[in-house]
């Protein structure tokens, strides 16, 4: 309970899941950017129809999945068989809301992978916006869902 | 104002920099990871003290710095000359703080580097508590302060 | 028939391979390098006895094989386990003839992973003659052959 | 005349351009993807309008730039300070045509950055419509002018 | 018997493990890092103890596990389920003693990802205490122990 | 004396290097790899002559030291400007001897660069003839030479 299962004798390690069985997982997570009126503006006007910055963050969320095994020290490196990263533009709450689903057949889960996408495609509009409006803000990046594996389901409640 | 700077004609492009003088940039940005009750236990038990999850966050923020024009599609490859990175936790809070500031020399900024420094840090720690408690966020993710360069300092407000 | 698979509702996704078999899977690819005759006559003299460029091009060619997942936004990431390239000058024709043959034991093919090999072992001939000869030319990047998965053989036409 | 710079006493080696000056170095090239009738049709029916092919493509082609010097292997690690990429879908002549402009401040020139982003996009292209149509070739891959440096400008002739 | 498996035709390939089953393996591998009486102190007054460069050094090893399959040209990218690096400080032998053990559950076994987080956690520690003490050595990189595979155990004699 | 520079305050960090000046860096490092017989053997039959082992671990190398800033934590990414591995095979000494010379025009040194190139092409040479002989052993990996910088020359002593 509580136990932080990435160390032993207080040293950190990757954590042995060889003889766990590989089976398929899912995981669900969410981030939101904070947009301030001009960087509203500028999405409006830049043209989010056409080539827009909404497609270049969602192409790197899912490249940005591919690679967690290398950005967070101790996670397992996994095979991932799917990836899905959707962002949405609502303007009148003066957002854009970020969403990953990414899946595997592994020995261990793709919440990270999940988590990381949604945070490489928000600082991908960070990156796009910072020019018109640098004080944006990222917030709400969490887990929504996992399945798979032997601690089974959880979804996050209300 | 408000222009879109990495697109031309709605197609997504590096921006050209190439005349620009390399000079002494620096940025620095923050992150929280809000904790639950059973995060801030896991903490306190677990050992901050000894090879603690925040070294290995922290360690984590600074190689992903390094990695940020691998990850950020319009990004420029930057010779970074400075990566600094800190945790603190709160545990009367419940949160741990992240703060990244990072430098080079160079044509333009650092600013996406000192947020996705902060990103992966923060999803390095969410790594290793995930297994006390998956309902983690992270939270505040934002520049705080950037200087060098024509477009000079700018300094997030309170 | 016909259908972008790679896109859902107009925009891209990796697609969902979880429920597929992991099958023994291999594809043969093949390019060509068309040289100039002061090429020719540089890869004659300068040795391709000893230490020679072909060699320095195979091997890029099987390492860029395990990195195609990083470099093609869609692609599944591949557990490699064969990767064989070659290649011959054909001095009489005036060209470098390419070839690779990528296997995995995956739920998707590896086209991408042979026609990358031999892209990238094309591109290095390139990087070691441009001193000589900057006219080059790489044509005739195309699938050979591909087997396993469920839509089994595949093989070029003549 | 000739030479294989890259090559001492018959080794490879990274040449030596330390005592040469960094200047402003640009390179531009350009490749074919050459489409069969049915995957003709299936851009133009899947929507190269909205969140199309091409744009993922486009970026593919970004990305790899920054990735030549991990590539090639005796390419010497850039600072690339801009990076354009374009691809245009001709039907009527059924190809897709891309061109890829790269620039740096450096001591050595940007020409394999510019023919890796062709190379990367015209593959990108290929992945995407594979499913469609697998007889596709990538041909016409090659430099068609660079600036800069020492050895000066270069053009493709007519 | 003394045969080059990798070489075929005098041409370097990654040999084909397509047909062998995925079974756990298991490698252990050690370095050791010599110390001069300069870095012996500045390791006993610099803190060990806390934020030590012990620990930087081993979660370097563990992310290089992970970085094998790039660096090792010819090796097969596994999905590694396991790495455990550890770092011994031997103030009265003068010298830091590096093991670390790598599992997998693949076609092929994990003796150079266990030898690649022993050289790479040396590296680290050498680059940390290079400011005081240039003079240090790397030695005994080598192989202690593998199980698994139709090869089945080795173990290093006395 | 002695001090830990990658540390303030017990804590990990990148050194700051953003004030000191870009200026051409050198330095050269060394391995051993020891052989048993039947490697040597091995190497004699399997055709050190052509398409051979040596040039495969030479490769190797070069490309490491590229990666040198993505392996050890706190190293600074550098734009190398020349890499130069040798490797010699001494067969009545049983041995293999590596040597890399590393140079960059920059704030800092590469040393780790060196270092790091020499490592890999050990390693990789191990990986060639681990099928023949597990028993080698990497040994003597260190620094020979550096110059450049505010610290000046160094030569390692007899």
């Amino acid at each position: 309970m509580g136990k932080l299962t990435h160390f032993e004798d207080g040293k950190p390690r990757m954590v042995d899941v060889s003889e766990k069985a590989a089976t398929v997982r899912s995981a669900t997570a969410e981030a939101t950017v904070k947009l301030l009126p001009e960087a509203v503006r500028a999405l409006e006007e830049g043209g989010v129809g056409k080539g827009d910055p909404l497609s270049v963050a969602q192409l790197a969320g899912i490249m940005a999945a591919k690679k967690t095994g290398e950005l967070i020290p101790l996670c397992h490196p996994l095979p991932i068989t799917s990836a899905d990263v959707r962002l949405e533009f609502r303007p009148e709450e003066a957002l854009i809301h970020v969403t990953a689903t990414v899946k595997t057949k592994a020995e261990t889960g793709v919440e990270m992978e999940a988590m990381t996408a949604c945070a490489v495609a928000a600082l991908t509009v960070y990156d796009m916006l910072k020019a018109a409006s640098k004080g944006l803000e990222i917030t709400g990046l969490r887990l929504l869902h996992k399945s798979g594996g032997k601690s089974g389901e959880w979804r996050r409640g209300p």
